[in-house]
């Protein structure tokens, strides 16, 4: 009964007689596992109990919703529960992503249903439009923000030019952020929900830690302001490609950093504590999904709509989708992921230095897209915006401009995401 | 094999092998019914075949995609189908408005599948959101731009100023509308996903017939300077609403009309052929979907996901939601229906005049919410934009104020939707 238990029951309390006529049974609470029983809920005592897996293990339940979070308790409670064929719903991103393998598993082998919309981007329905709408496409890419508190500070760092720290705080006291934020700043939320996109859109298995990760601690004043004279923003993504080299062979990268995205891009006018998903298939073209990822209420109408399909089945027979990772393809190490860059250099306004860089670039066949030089002097600002390389080709690129003997100094390197080639 | 028949053979040859491992079994395509079987249309001619009902009746066929239009034939068809306990697939927005509970009851009673993403807003996810992730939530509005012609027009005339005559031939002339345009420019086929929107959000049968419906013909390009300058923009929205009275009885309003969208409102953003679809539910908050609302690939990407999914239900048992109308909310007369209004109207600038304009509105209870006085002398303007009442206290109120004995010429009646009351 955190934030988003309290908002299940209170729906199935107040929506009773329409989630019966939706299920075609009634859907009775028989009881809430809670860390003490003995704090007055505003629910009948004798549902309430320490005991979860007793609760779990009762006859008389068919469906278990797991809305703890954390990992080694829900995971023995949902493996019991799907164990015994009983119907999981549950909200825990962290735990789907490090032990997917083993919980689909069980949910395939003893042909229980297993849902978890609400373990990505809250109330927005992604998992099943990824699962089910799209079953018939071919995703090439998915793009997201999946955290509310990362782009409620980067929204705030935007709009008022507020550096990073000043900015966490601010989320922190409006009830953003959480007093040790580093799951959400450092990105590990975002990378647990990217490896479950990942998955669902490449029928590949995909665990946190093959997702690469980059937060936005480092996020500086400048860079928003660099991102502004661009006509960006910064955004933190989390990115899943489908990655075809000159042979023709696939992978697939899957990484969460923030990146300069155009304001012309849709996901650019997400802001504040809202999510959005942006899908890419051959035959579907771009899609977006947007809305409120986080909160219980929002957070709650995913698990209620799980809820209902869960009990739907129970009551009619079927069964949803399971895992399908029939695909496996390779993870791209994220050296060989190509993407474009932003490179802010401080150089010596001399002769030849442009055509030095400029040849740092080529060597590595980084193909520059555009050029901006800005002062003159010692100061002089030179600004590299690159076509797709890759990381690892820009990180040599990088390493050698700062050993060239006239001076440049790589003040930035932000990648850009959301443009053409 | 029209547009998106083609595509939804051309994606079962392409991705048979990905089409096998998601469903669990081989989609084999049995055949296709065509109007002429002698043209080469790039298939074994062996799979075409004139006559669709024999196909149809086939032992050896589980699944019929229809992908006709029209009326009659498919309907017949479909009937057909579900009635010999084969799975249908259909993206026939038409048929199901106007024949939605035949059609539905047949489903039920065989315990066949009924699909039909692809019949409001293309690739969008929208039927499958509404009936199933938001299944466990109370939905109060949805609103959409569910037609790509009149967006493409609305859009041009907002951007280039143009007519809506002119607007409207270079929409036919880039393909984006048909020789005869009523049924898009009248609003008849947003009446029909409307009617669907409704359908599923509401738990209650919902016909085209039920649908109030105004096209965009009569839009000006006066109106949509007027719009631009009070930061608004004119859209055809297909708007689903529950009202509840001061009794607190609820019924549900469902209307298509252009009408002011704020520029700050998501859908004010959506141009073009693009689609996109606003959901509001109690738990979730604003949802947004948004992309490509027609054409034949997109089209075919929503059929191919119902596709394999009533695959895989043939192949594992089971069966998705059926039709839900168990709430049977009545449907509000338009009159009943209450939204915001922007009235414009050339006054004769004397003293009295805005207070016995003001008098009539007032005298019918519509409250308003802003006045603006330009010019002067007797071509002097004066714009009222009201807060929510009904269509017929403001009809009452511009019929009193053409009788007024001083002039007041009311020269346009625009709807305001998509801001607070």
């Amino acid at each position: 009964m955190g934030n988003v238990g309290t908002e299940v029951v209170r729906i199935l309390r107040d929506h009773a007689d329409d989630l019966r006529q939706r299920v075609g049974a009634p859907v009775v609470l028989r009881g809430i596992a809670v860390r003490r029983a003995d704090i007055d809920r505003g629910v009948p005592q004798e549902l309430l109990t320490t005991d979860a897996a007793a609760l779990v293990a009762r006859d008389d339940v068919d469906i278990v919703v797991e809305v703890i979070g954390g990992i080694d308790q829900p995971k023995s409670l949902i493996l019991a529960a799907l164990n015994s064929g009983k119907s999981v719903v549950t909200a825990n991103k962290a735990l789907l992503a490090d032990y997917t393998g083993e919980i689909a598993e069980a949910a395939e082998r003893n042909r229980a249903d297993l849902y978890f919309e609400a373990a990505v981007a809250g109330a927005i329905p992604v998992v099943r439009p990824l699962m089910q709408s799209l079953a018939g496409d071919r995703v090439n890419r998915v793009v997201g923000i999946v955290n509310g508190t990362t782009n409620f500070i980067l929204s705030a760092m935007a709009e008022t030019g507020a550096d990073y720290d000043v900015s966490l705080k601010e989320a922190g006291r409006l009830g953003y952020a959480e007093a040790d934020p580093t799951a959400d700043v450092e990105g590990y939320d975002a990378a647990a929900k990217a490896a479950i996109l990942a998955s669902l859109a490449f029928h590949t298995r995909v665990t946190a830690a093959d997702v690469y990760r980059e937060g936005i601690s480092k996020v500086t004043a400048e860079d928003m302001e660099t991102a502004s004279a661009v006509g960006c923003t910064v955004k933190l993504l989390a990115l899943c490609e489908r990655v075809v080299d000159s042979d023709g062979k696939e992978s697939i990268s899957v990484r969460v950093y923030p990146a300069l995205v155009p304001l012309t891009h849709p996901l650019a006018s997400v802001n504040g504590a809202f999510n959005a998903v942006v899908v890419e298939a051959d035959a579907a073209g771009r899609l977006m999904f947007y809305g409120q990822g986080a909160g219980g209420a929002p957070t709650a109408s995913a698990v209620m709509g799980d809820l209902v399909m869960a009990a739907r089945n129970k009551f009619y027979g079927g069964r949803g989708p399971g895992e399908s990772t029939y695909a496996m393809l390779p993870i791209a190490p994220i050296g060989d992921t190509p993407t474009r860059y932003h490179v802010n250099m401080q150089v010596a306004d001399r002769p030849g230095v442009l055509a030095g860089v400029a040849a740092e670039f080529s060597r590595r066949e980084v193909s520059i897209s555009a050029v901006r030089q800005e002062g003159a002097g010692d100061g002089a600002r030179l600004v590299v915006v690159t076509h797709r390389a890759t990381e690892s080709a820009l990180a040599e690129t990088v390493a050698a401009l700062s050993e060239l003997d006239f001076e440049v100094v790589v003040k930035s390197v932000l990648r850009l995401e959301g443009t053409a080639e």
